[in-house]
Parts: C-alpha cells; structure tokens; sequence
C-alpha cells in the first residue's frame, strides 16, 4: 500500500481524503448524474466501487431493497475474483474469514449396495500454480459489506440510494449530455410507489434477471432450461457424511446433490435436485419447501446421517441458462453511429445455474470489464467508443459460461454414473478436472481488438498469455527487498501498467534496453506516456511502467535506475521506490521461467485496468507501443 | 475463522455478540471494578483487548489524552509481536498496511574519503524460518487502533475513558473484595483536575515511564544514561541515500544514525546522535529542535543529499536504561502471604532506547503474559497465586532487554566503526547478526515454575522449546484439506492448548496412541479436562486439543477419529471439525522434520494461552500431565 505522497494524514490509509460533495447526503435526488447503477449485488458495487474512487465521476447507485444484503444466495468466490479482490485491497479480508475450497470429492452409488454411496475419486480443486489465490466461499453479503467499504472509504463516499427502483428509462439518441431519463419507483414505507425522474449520461442495468433496464432497451433472455426443480440450502447441521468440510459431488440412486462447506466451520449448503417438471409447468406450482430438501438429503446421503439443526436460508429454483443479445443498447447494426448510453451486466444479461458457482464472479468480471473504461470516458482520456467494446467481451464470456454450464449441469445432474466399467475414474470427476481452469475463471480470453494486441510477439512471454489475465508470480522489489506478487501492484484504479522485463545482461544501465525505453517514454515526443498524460498530473498517473530484472535485488543499486524508474510524485516531489522488481531466486523458479519470458531479448506485457494482458512487445517497439495506446486514449491536453 | 456456532448472524464476524451491559455508557464512573487499566499505550489496550473479550469481566481503560493518538513514538513491530497479532486477529491488516523489514544495511566512513560514508554490509533482516511472520514498522497510532477494534467487537464493547488519570492508589491488604482505592482525575477541559474516586479488584499501570501507579507501589526505575542527546524525526524527505527503503545504520565521521522506511512507502524515521550531555545535564536544556537533526543528518549522509519536505513528528531523547525491582505490588519478602493486587506493565516498569525497535513489543508483551492471568483468576479458573507469575516472568524478560539495550546502544553510537582491519565484517554488523533472535523478539525464555516444566522430554520435540513461544509450522487441516500454519489456531482467548503429535504408525485408529490419550482425556475422572472443564461449557472451553499425524490428509478419515477430536459443540451439538491435522508434504520438511518431534513416540506439546510452550510431555504420560494442570487451575464445580 502506497500512502502518505501528499503528506501525513493520521488515521485508517484507506480511508481516502474526501472530495467535495457533489450532493447534499440528506437531500433529495439529483437532477442529472454522470452514472446511475440499478442494483446493489455484486455487479452494482463492484462497478460502484471502481466508480466511487474517480472523484470527478458523479455516480448514483439504486437499490430497492431498503438495506443492505444480510443473506444472500451466491457465495462461490473463484480464484479469479480473489485476484479481482486483491486489486481492491480486500482479498487478504476474504482469504481469512472464508472458508477456502481445497479439495473436491467425487460420490456415486456404491456398487455392491446400491441403497449406499460411497467415494469414488477425488482431487485437489485448485491445481498449483494456477493462481496465488485460494478458491474461497462466503455469502455474496459479505462481498457486499467490502465493497461498500471500499465506496464509502473512496474520495466520493459513495453510498447507495435504498428503497428506489429504476422503473423504466428512455434513450434519447441525439440526446447531448444526458441523454437517458429514467424513471425512478420508491419502494420504501413511506412514499411507496412515488416515482421521480432524473437524467444519466449511462445507465447500467445490474438489477437481475427481471432487469427493468434491460426490457428497457428492448434486450431479451434467450436460452433453455433443464426442466427439473432444485433446493438450494444454507443449513448448520449435524451428520456422519465424511466430506461436510469438503466441496463433495453426490450422485446416487435417489439424485444428485452438491455439499458445500462454508464460512465459519460450521455452516454448509446444500443443492440438491428435486422433482423433474413438465416442459410447461413453473416451479413454483409445486410448493416445495425446506423439508423437501432435507429429506432429499436425508435419502441422497445414506447411510450416512443428516439432521439440519438451524435453516438459515433456502431457496427452490430451476435451471435455466439464458443470455441476450447484446449488453448494451446499440443494436449490433448501429455500433458505426452511436455509442452506448445504457448497459446491462450480471443476471440482467446472462443467468445459469448456481452449482459451478459462476453467477458471482461473472456478475463482478462484467463490472470490473467495464468500471475503467466508463471512468476512462468520464474523464476525457478515451472517446465514447471505447464503450463498445464492453458488450462485445463480456457477451463472449458469457457465452462461454451459459454453454459450460448447460453442459455441467446435466453431468451433475446425471441421475447415474454412465462412466465404462473400465474407465480409469468417474466421469463427473473427469468433467471437473478437464474444467479446472474454467471454473477457476481463468479462461476468459477476450479478442484482438483495439484493447487487445494481435500474437505476433506473444512467444517473448508465453506465459502471459494476450487477452486473459496477468498470471501473476513472485518478485522482489529491489528498494526495499520485499518478496511480492508482482500482480499485486494492479489496483483497480483505472491506470494501465507497462511491465517491462529486462534482457538477461540489463542491468538498468544508460545504454541497456530498459534505459532506452524509459528515456523514450519519459522524453520523447512519440512516447504514448507523454502523450495521454496531463501535464499536471504525476507521470504514472495514466500509465504506470514497472521494470523486472532477471538479477537479484543484491546485485542491483536502485539509485542507478533510469529517471522514469525512480519518479518524483506528488506536491513534495517524493520518489516513489515501487517502480523496479528482481527476479526471486529463493521460491524456486523466477517468473522469467515461471511465465516462459525470452530471457535474451526481454519483452514488454501491457496490462489493461482490469488485469488483462492487453499487448506483448519488444522492448524497442517504440512505435507499435505508441500506436496500440494512441487506438485507446486521447491525447492529454498539453502543459 | 470459526463461528455460526450458536447459530446464523449476518455481518461481520469479528463483531462478537454483545455481552449485557455493567455500565450506562454515558453515566458517571462505577463505584467498583474488576480491572482498572491506567494508560492507553500499547500495554494498556493489548491487556484491555484480553479483558474485553471475557463477559464476565468488568474492565475499564482510563487515558489523561482527550482521544486515541494520531501520531506516536513506537513503530517497530518484530516477528513475535506480529505472532501476537496474530492470536487477535489482526496481523493480515498489519502486513498488509506496515513496511516490511527485510535487509539491514551498514554504512561507513569511506577510509579513502572519510568525509564520506559508504556501504559496507548488509543482512537479511530476518532469518528464514524463524518466523512465518515479517518484521514490519508502522505507526503505533495504528496498532492502538486495532486493538481498540478487538475491544469494540469484543462481547462488553469495551472503550477507553478518555480525559481520566490515575492520580493515586492505595492498596488495602486485608481488604476483602475490591482492596485497591484510586484517585481518578479528569484531564477535560470541563472538570480539569476534578477528583474521583473508585475501588478495584486489580489495577495495572501501563502509565509510561513517569507512571502514577508504580510511585503509588512505591516502584523506582533504577538504571543508568548514557549522557547523550539523541533526535528522532518522522519525515517524508527526497534524498539520493541508496538504503531510504531498507533499515540502514550508519556510522560517519559526524555521528551515528539509523534509517528506517516507514509505512506507505515515502515516509522515513531517523534516529541522529546530537551531543554528548554532562552527565548532571538534562537533554532539554540544550534547547534542541527539528533543524538540529535534520542538520546533523545531512552532515552524517554526506555525500548524498537529504531535503527534509514535511517534518510529521520528531523529538529529543536521552538514552536510558532503567528497570524497576518487581512489576507488583508485593514485596519480595510477601509473596508467600498475600498475592499482588496492583502491576506495573510497558515503559512503567523497564525503559530502554528505541533504537532497536523493542520498546513496543516488549510492553505489549508484559500484558500478554498478564492478560490470560488476570482472566482466569477473575473467571474462577485459577486461583490468584497465579499472578505472582507476572512479575518473575517479565522482569526476567525486561531485564534482558536492558542489558541487551546497553550493548546495543553502545555498538550503534559507537563513532567510529572498531573492528580489526581483517576483520569479515564490521562489527556493527556483526552484532547485528548475532542479536537477530533476540530484535526478533525469539529468545525470551520462560524459566521453570508452576507454568514451565521441567526439561526431562524436551528430546521428544527439540524445535518446540519449553518456556519459549511455540514456533509455528505448516500442517494440513484433515477434515477440509486446508493448508495452514498450527500455530494460527492459538487465539487471545485464555485458553490453554495441547497438540498431540502421533507417533508414526497411528492413524487414530482405536488402540492406538491418540485414541488412548482421547479416550483417557474425555472418560477418566483424573482427566484435567474432567477436572477443570465446567460441566456447561464446551469441552474446549479450558483446554483444547489438537492431534497432528505424520500421514498426509488423504490417508486418514475424519469420521475415524476418537470423539474428542470431533467434539460436539455449543447449543445444537454441531461438530467441531478443526481439531485433526496431517503432516504437509508438499511445503518442504514437515513439521515434525522442522521442530525435531521424535517420529516413533510423538508427543504432547502443552502451549500456554500466551502461545509460550509450557511442557513437553510423552503421549502416554497422563499422571504429569494432570499433576501439571492442577499446579496452575482449579478443579470446576461438578455439572
């Protein structure tokens, strides 16, 4: 954590210095607002708390309930989002008051005694190496709580707007500044059903699968649905089934159901399939009820004992996996015309069934998408269009979910193992493994694009594959000595990062590849850094360049860092010592080995905002760096 | 984490069930206590962070300051105070917002140009293994306050009374329940020097070194002053010194100094060696300020500038040495006849120069080792003589410091570097690297007592040594597969704990070692759980205990473990399923490599509530074992 570069301020570092108040707290609404989000999950705060953090944006987030989440149905947290947390500065929170999933356990019907299960494979859940990350569960309510710690710790101290609802909204296409009105619904006791207006630059609809913003602007759920009713459980319970404490898959004569430990070391969830529904009928109409889980259990777990002891939340729901067309209100043949006012993201534009524990982590992986380019737009360092480009990614990922998942679902579901009686192990477990990387949300990999460089240079870092996520690995900063995550230096704080890894003779030296290349970007005028950068603000502001050396950090003096390593920031001009990293030669392989990175020629890895590898590079690609940020940014007013 | 146990409640989980109020919070001062803590420094709010968290306890925290510091004097954190940080909670958010200590550098007088310095050494600042924990700096302002959060969220809530000092006490002898009498006096600006009066059960004086309490005892601090002005400043500068982010002690032709980053990564602490003082001299009459030591830095950093941008703190010190006889009020020759009602804790008791970084470990760590005490006598568990402990403990303790304080300071404003020309190393350095244990807070050694056993099975387990803190490795929790650190189950709760080392061929089969132990523990009427468990609390509530087996977390079953090691808890029975933990294959040597435990007998380890390892013992052993916990609890009233 970085703190203190405007001078001492006594007290918590990440409550941030407040700006000034755009709104009167206890007055009534806006008339205009630069962004108004519809829905407090996930989705919602995870925008809003990207949002709250730019303290020119003006951001407005609703939410009908009148409070706070306080139990909520999600809470499968992939190593992916912890990634996303950490950049938030929350994953260590998570990490210790999570309970983390380390192993998956494989149940079908025991042969001999049908009326029995018994285990029949495991694995670990998340392979080594995948990720520094854990792959936790903990109610979406306390995601919630962090992220509005975040919000409310931001220059903006954002927080939402309870007991209002966005009824409807209407784009005006020529529309100058603020161009969408909505129509607001209070839900609270006191004015129920009053409605008000306001009017928004964007709007983005995360208010869930009967999103008002989505039939808004005319985007409709497609897809299908299994047709079978499942129970979903939150449950403190006592029972002889070994695996309580492990993520444990069960298929047995009676049905299929998932046990999933949870925080706290007591509670756990249970899904367990029900009752197959006719192709017309509504799940509702067959009243089921919490009974009807347990005792589902009760026959899915013999002959191991279940008594549920507190039932602290349940649910019944169907499996449907369904998605629109476009997340955004710019009908695929208007895309050259207009940019995008009004977006959709989470359950408002995709929905899929809970038990890959997806929902979540998509919903936040769609606002996290968009966060840095709607804050980059907002303050003038891109043009609108780079908005476009928001649907487009996150609809494919999406895709991607809605197909594994209609696949997943029915290898859950599969009433009985149809594994050959030769084959090596059962084939739900074989699923599972061959979609470790998948669930893990580790293989969103979004298209060439203006954000997303072409292959041509991606064998300089083979290991930091163009269009996922910066796989981070283990560094020392060569200031301070501290072994890191080199990953860890992304905040979600809208900056693009320029890792640059050295040649294996580098030594930062005048002369050395890494000194040409900051002298570039510090002095000349083709440097994308002095290009997109304003004057008056620090040099790293827009885009912040790392450098990682293959020596170790004995062998390296920082004071012989080129200037651009070793930046003076803030009203004190203070150097900031973070810049320069040396391989770690203690935890085993460095991360040129690690992230098979072209140990000779060195490379360059452009990282977006949002954690993806947006570029690799040459180090002396000066005019292809130049180009790839000149397709994104607008030039910074001059000094 | 564990908790749900008596059930679902949404939100933080740190934020215990509150406790039935003793105290309207805006009323006057109660007539009577149980615990008065004079003093909101480190000691204080570590002992008020104990208390708070017992219900039963009526504990109240007096502070002449009109708030919660914003700026302190300690910053140093060492590896076993992080350690304790742990057992409350909070060392995640420590390591995460703290400087990490990780390299120590040594300058000095370039021979070839002596008006400049140079470097010539450096260290690991920690040694591996021996600590999972770094070595950090930050604020003690912001240690304070995360004590003060483990208060808040404690059961009785419990805050400081601000504006409120102990003035005076008397101790009545022969008093029956509240013997100690104090004088409060407010320090507001409304009722300035009005007086009060209360009685206590306990009263301890974390009041600093010119402490009420200790005068009221009749306490001196004897010791000595090595007559020489020393100037400490907190300030974020710009210099070209190379070691601005590494701690770097610097000998010149001008004087010692010590650089330490701080926090936040642009903030820096210096410690610069003034004047020599007459020895009748008192180092404010010298009239120094700011200016004199951002001077005498300069002047000592030659040839690298050095501009000072925004001076956060500073002050001038005298280095002293000081000690007081007993950290009670019992006179030496009393102790047989009545026990102590009054204790002396932090810079009361023992003062030293801060230049090692000691200060604030060792007074949190006095009321760490009183904390638990003062719980189990005031709960009934123990009785009173268990606090004359306190004092034969902490004085030992205090008094290694001060002699090591002595040397120290004496080899760090030593002028001139004195080693031998051929000499590998300069001698700071050298002593630097000889003293790492003891910095990191390592070699206290509780000596044998009641509390401390004797050495006899020490052989059974070399790497846990008795009257040290256990030294924590990594194991793999059995029932969730969870890789982990032992030591993180040790929590600031009073309890005491035994880990159960199985020998290699156990598997907790019936029979087998563990299975006799649990068997003996739960069912045997000479079982000190039996005997000291009261009949309607938890069967972990007093002791705890662990087993660890040399198998990895595949090859044994949870559902195959002896009962106590999957005890049945709290209001619905449910189980408790982190009591069972595997050898971890995959991180290196396993615990039973890294701490010496014998393979073919295994072993009991009993660890105090303060995490100091208070026996070792042979798993069969059960005869000392209970003789060990009835020197130190009482029996419990049957259920």
């Amino acid at each position: 954590m970085q703190f203190f570069l405007e001078g001492f301020r006594p007290g918590d570092p990440d409550v941030c210095p407040a700006a000034p108040a755009w709104r009167d707290p206890g007055g009534g609404l806006p008339e205009t607002v630069d962004v108004l989000i519809a829905g407090c999950g996930p989705a919602g705060l995870c925008l809003a708390a990207q949002l709250a953090r730019a303290p020119g944006v003006r951001t407005m987030i609703v939410e009908p309930k009148l409070g706070p989440m306080e139990k909520g149905q999600a809470d499968g947290i992939n190593v992916r989002s912890m990634e996303m947390f950490q950049a938030f500065g929350f994953a260590g929170k998570v990490s210790r008051e999570s309970v983390w999933i380390n192993e998956t356990t494989f149940w079908s019907r025991d042969p001999d005694r049908p009326d029995r299960i018994r285990r029949v494979g495991r694995v670990q859940d998340v392979e080594d190496g995948l990720s520094e990350m854990p792959h936790v569960l903990i109610n979406q309510a306390r995601v919630h709580d962090m992220f509005l710690d975040v919000m409310r710790n931001a220059p903006t101290r954002l927080t939402p707007d309870y007991g209002l609802k966005v009824a409807d909204l209407s784009v005006d296409p020529l529309g100058a500044d603020f161009p969408v009105t909505v129509r607001l619904e209070r839900t609270g006791p006191e004015k129920t059903g009053e409605v008000e207006t306001l009017r928004a630059r964007y709007v983005v609809g995360c208010d869930g699968a009967r999103s008002a913003v989505r039939r808004a602007i005319g985007g409709r759920l497609h897809g299908d649905a299994a047709h079978e009713a499942w129970g979903v459980m939150d449950v403190l319970a006592v029972s002889e089934f070994p695996d309580l404490r492990m993520k444990a898959i069960v298929q047995s004569d009676h049905g299929s159901m998932l046990v999933l430990p949870r925080e706290g070391g007591y509670l756990v969830r249970l899904y367990v399939a029900l009752d197959k529904l006719r192709p017309d009928e509504r799940v509702a109409e067959r009243g089921l009820g919490p009974e009807d889980i347990i005792a589902k259990a009760r026959r899915i777990l013999h002959p191991f004992p279940f008594e549920a002891r507190e039932v602290v939340w349940w649910s019944i729901y169907e499996i449907g996996h369904r998605l629109t067309d476009k997340f955004d209100d710019v009908p695929s043949n208007a895309v050259d015309t207009r940019t995008p006012r009004v977006f959709t993201a989470g359950d408002a534009c995709h929905t899929h069934s809970p038990k890959a524990g997806q929902g979540m982590n998509v919903s936040m992986g769609d606002t996290f998408n968009l966060g840095w380019k709607l804050v980059s737009v907002l303050t003038g360092r891109a043009d609108a269009s780079l908005l476009h480009s928001y649907s487009a990614e996150r609809r494919a990922a999406a895709k991607g979910l809605v197909d594994f998942d209609h696949r997943w679902s029915r290898v859950v579901g599969a009433r009985e193992e149809t594994a050959d009686a030769d084959a090596e192990m059962p084939r739900f477990q074989r699923e599972f493994i061959a979609n470790g990387r998948f669930t893990a949300g580790l293989t969103i990999r979004y298209a060439p694009s203006a954000l997303i460089g072409e292959d041509r240079w991606q064998k300089l870092a083979g290991g930091f594959e163009i269009g996922t996520r910066f796989h981070s690995a283990p560094v020392v900063r060569l200031a301070d000595a501290r072994p890191m995550h080199l990953g860890h230096v992304i905040e979600a704080d809208a900056r693009w990062r320029i890792f640059a890894f050295a040649p294996d003779d580098d030594t930062g030296a005048p002369g050395g590849a890494i000194d040409r290349l900051c002298a570039h970007l510090a002095d000349d005028p083709a440097s994308p850094i002095r290009a997109h950068t304003p004057a008056d603000e620090d040099i790293d502001a827009v885009i912040d360049v790392r450098a990682v050396f293959q020596q170790g950090f004995r062998d390296l003096e920082h004071g012989d860092m080129p200037a651009l390593l070793r930046p003076s920031k803030g009203c004190y001009g203070l150097c900031d010592y973070e810049k320069v990293f040396c391989a770690d030669a203690k935890s085993g392989p460095d991360i040129f080995d690690l992230r098979a990175i072209d140990r000779a020629r060195g490379c360059l890895v452009i990282v977006r905002p949002d954690q993806h590898v947006a570029h690799v590079l040459p180090l002396d690609a000066m005019p292809e760096l130049s180009d790839f940020f000149a397709g994104i940014l607008r030039k910074a007013a001059p000094g």
